[in-house]
């Protein structure tokens, strides 16, 4: 069986990305989790991952690191991780790896943390400009496959790609149109999404990095986890 | 046929990666360079490509961008993008994606520019970072696959993904162990490099946000473009 090594489901936007595909798809895996832990992540975290980062997918002796790899490690696997039309699983590649190194000021000013919601102090040039290519580009697959999905009728792993920027949109008031935001609905509807969602609240970790992170944007207005906390 | 859409070969480290791939496999494809210009590069670029970022490739009715992407679209058409032996491949992948989004110190503090020489003033703790597991990801592949390239016996996609650090360590000095530097020299000796490298010394364009980014990195002692300048 897979082991597919995550971090806080709170906070880890990578971890989410091959685990709500690998549950959506059924592919099934052994999850093991390490919470973050200030200044010392990095060093637990390199016991299983090269990078010291996560996801690190472990099947038998082979170590599968980076969130693209592993996908493209599970498509060769496994049905319906990419869109069996050419055309479609092209497009879909191609807007995984752009939100695997772009997208970068949607992914620092709004770190994903799911279970509050901030008022955003500011909406600067850069994040708008990322929350304009992201509507481009959704409406351009929504459109041109069909949806509901970004290409086409069923969930693939472009989807899992921008699932966390569903909870970022939840999270922040991230305002998109109409369009993208019945897409972000269909996203946090999914019975994968809603079990991480669940998770995440019922954490009981803290890590005061990420904490800080969130305080910088703006104003917290709510905290769902449910933890009782001093 | 293929077209490729690139910037200036002297500048532009993504561009490098899919077109040392195509060269180096023999895949036929139409260049199309539009070189830098302060301010106007991404709108230009809009033009055909999505993000306005290049590598771009289009066949016929298909854009596919950013350069991972490219790789796939690639591998399902033609032999020896990766290896055929799928632990190689496995592990191709992953430091390719590791690539693509990380390196960062390396990646800004040491910009490609092919044709300089330059002494680093100070060599900080991130980079020596990025330095110190380039060495471990680069052994690693060399002794587990065999070499002489990092996923066994042939040039892949993944030695196209550090092409630009070996321009990179030619440049700026960097130091790296024995068997990383001879890495480094076999990178450099293969006629699609020599290629790329005499091309990007004989282009005329100079741009200025490039150019200032070496400066703050140390002193220039060469520049062996060839064009006369005032």
């Amino acid at each position: 069986m897979y082991r597919l090594h995550i971090a806080n489901k709170h906070y880890s936007s990578w971890s989410l990305r091959p685990w709500v595909l690998m549950r959506e798809l059924g592919i099934a895996f052994d999850e093991q989790l390490s919470p973050f832990e200030p200044d010392s992540s990095w060093t637990r975290f390199r016991d299983f991952s090269p990078t010291g980062l996560v996801p690190c997918l472990v099947d038998d002796e082979q170590v599968v690191w980076e969130s693209l790899a592993i996908v493209e490690y599970l498509a060769e696997r496994h049905p319906g991780v990419w869109p069996s039309d050419g055309a479609a699983r092209a497009w879909a590649r191609s807007a995984s790896a752009e939100m695997h190194a772009g997208f970068s000021a949607l992914r620092s000013q709004c770190p994903m943390s799911c279970g509050v919601r901030v008022r955003m102090a500011r909406l600067d040039d850069a994040l708008l400009g990322n929350l304009a290519r992201l509507e481009e580009l959704w409406q351009q697959g929504l459109a041109r496959f069909g949806g509901p999905f970004l290409a086409g009728e069923a969930f693939s792993a472009v989807d899992a790609f921008f699932a966390p920027v569903a909870f970022r949109v939840q999270s922040f008031g991230l305002p998109l149109g109409e369009a993208s935001t019945a897409y972000v609905e269909r996203l946090l509807a999914l019975p994968a999404m809603q079990q991480w969602y669940a998770e995440a609240l019922a954490e009981p970790w803290i890590d005061p990095q990420h904490e800080q992170e969130v305080e910088a944007c703006g104003s917290v207005l709510a905290d769902y986890r449910t933890p009782e906390r001093d």
